[in-house]
């Protein structure tokens, strides 16, 4: 590596600045994420251009976006979503579906191709379990009946979404045919099934599996070779990597040890995710939204992204009554992560131009500032009983 | 990145091997640096060819060469080192010249290039801290005098090791005279000094300044930040970037909330360091073994590891008696991480040939699995108080 020190100056650069964007955005009260995502557009090509998209820089956004995931498995509790069971189920379900129709239409009027339509229909799907539940706990709602059914939803639709990863992606490789889309999704959920029953089964019957070997004292690296292999085998058999990372969170999260694991996994996390935020700012142009056309499609997807989304999961929730549904469809409102990393796989692919990847990123960013201040009315009508602190 | 499937699965495969490897010495009551080396050759080009050397796998290895001389440099207490006082100066001064010495002169008899022989020469000075530090561990002895001098010594000669390879990469980039190896000193000792006392004073006149910012509950984002900046700093002016990485850690472990950072500094050295080791063991071609000159080469620069450094600290030690001069002469003999990363980048300045990168990593080895097991008989004669447990 003769350009170590480019490579460690552009780390240096994009980490300190989407942490200063960090410290920023929640000195405003505002999700950090956002704050992240600004401070990568500040110092990538289109302004400063301090930091460069290279294969190393790339690298690390790419081992960001899969430990996030990771992360996020890890605090997928599979038993937790059960007892929330139906209604958690139906408000994901609707949830899922009315924005993803939606999305698709709006592909067939942008004139978008088969995969393209698909990717924008997958990127507005997934609430952000991070973002919805950050807001949940500053007003005390994480453990009311709203919150959890909120949050089992939320889990719900980063599954469902995961398929529909699956089929974009596969898609993006080739030819459309129903019998091919039908093959994806028996792919993935094959996929799915095997490494969670299988995985989590065999951490059953064998708590201490992932502790037993000496160099392991809790199950994280266990858990690390685990989320390397699952991403590399699931980009492999042409499923997106960070599938397999979140089912390797997910399995590892069943382990005796597993409180152990989530204090040893957020450092890293932490330390790698950055990387992945900022990189997602560098790839926007922020004059891309000079032009009245994009500033135009920003507001249609976003008001697409907020209505079908809060109708889905209102319909879903309606039978806990009519203040719980509202709570409910609103706390699914916002996304995050899981948009932007299928955003980004579909500017990969070529399946969206880089204007209508800015535009979804900008409709993330929107409904993560917009919908916690707006929470805590519904949050009072909804749920009385709370004290908050 | 078009090829993140590939680079997952080396990355994947290399971790694996290495905490395979982990797993085989610990049992075997070897360290586990060694088995984590022989797991790189095994998966290596030389052996199955599963993993190469790539600018992204390459990258993994040298962040993790910087995460390991950051937790290094956490790990150095400057007040710690100056209690043990003067005889842990006098131990790490001859400890490291009589090396030093000894490794120019082979270097002179070998005919190499002025840097080559600076670099040899700086690939036989410093003691391994987690080696020293871990077998004294075992046998309770720690916390003894002799303990304490080996530990403060070897910090010292770390320090030592830093300045030497300052010079030796700056001779690698041009002509070498006098002037200028006492130009480099200046340099690197200016660098050092500006960074520890200032970095340091800073600290602790506002002991919090690291934990002020929102986006930092402990040290360790701060912290990260720090290293990549003045990592990619000592490279730009021409310093190793372990130098900067080391002085960010020992700047950083000044901070109030040591304790956080260290615990969450510990997973991602965990995570990384493996890579470190594993491409290490990657750029070892076994077959360089089966000649008689090398072996002869790697038999003489043992020896010569072994009596230098040995003989060196013995003497530095001898004021405090014949018994725990030997135990600490002993003690100070494992060498490690240092004289690996030293001995990759004189291969990287082209300054040393293949074969003789891996005779200077089997030396390590072989001191790694020599020391230990002998350290008992020494311990029980110095220390005659210590209870074994």
């Amino acid at each position: 590596m003769d350009h170590l020190p480019a490579v460690l100056f552009q780390l240096f650069v994009l980490l300190l600045a989407t942490k200063l964007g960090d410290e920023g955005f929640k000195r405003l009260g505002q999700p950090a994420l956002v704050g992240e995502i600004l401070g990568g557009v500040v110092v990538g090509p289109a302004v400063l251009g301090w930091y460069q998209i290279t294969p190393e820089t790339s690298l690390f956004a790419q081992i960001g976006a899969v430990l996030l995931l990771f992360e996020v498995g890890v605090h997928t509790r599979v038993g937790e979503v059960a007892r929330v069971g139906t209604t958690a189920m139906s408000v994901a379900l609707l949830g899922v579906a009315f924005p993803f129709v939606g999305g698709y239409l709006l592909g067939v009027a942008l004139d978008l191709s088969d995969a393209g339509r698909i990717f924008l229909a997958a990127s507005l799907t997934a609430t952000s379990v991070g973002i919805t539940s950050g807001a949940l706990r500053s007003f005390g709602a994480l453990a009311t009946e709203s919150g959890r059914v909120i949050l089992g939803a939320a889990v719900i639709d980063d599954v469902l979404a995961m398929l529909i990863v699956a089929v974009a992606v596969g898609v993006s490789d080739g030819d459309v045919s129903s019998g091919r889309i039908v093959l994806l999704l028996g792919l993935a959920a094959a996929f799915i099934a095997i490494v969670v029953v299988g995985g989590a089964g065999i951490l059953r019957t064998r708590r201490s599996l992932l502790t037993d070997p000496r160099f392991a004292e809790t199950p994280f690296l266990p858990g690390m070779i685990l989320m390397l292999g699952l991403a590399a085998l699931a980009a492999q058999i042409g499923l997106a990597a960070i599938i397999g990372a979140f089912l390797a969170g997910m399995v590892v999260g069943e382990s005796s040890e597993r409180h152990a694991l989530e204090t040893e996994t957020a450092p890293v996390a932490a330390f790698f995710t950055p990387f992945f935020f900022g990189f997602v700012g560098a790839q926007i142009d922020p004059a891309a939204f000079g032009s009245l056309p994009t500033i135009g499609l920003l507001i249609g997807i976003t008001l697409l992204a907020i209505v079908s989304k809060f109708a889905g999961s209102f319909v879903g929730a309606i039978r806990r009554g009519r203040n719980r549904a509202l709570l409910i469809g609103w706390g699914m409102v916002p996304r995050g992560e899981v948009e932007i990393i299928v955003a980004g796989l579909a500017l990969t692919a070529g399946a969206i131009e880089p204007e209508l990847y800015a535009v979804i990123v900008g409709m993330v960013v929107i409904t993560a500032i917009l919908v916690p201040p707006l929470m805590g009315p519904l949050v009072r009508r909804a749920e009385p009983a709370i004290v908050l602190v």
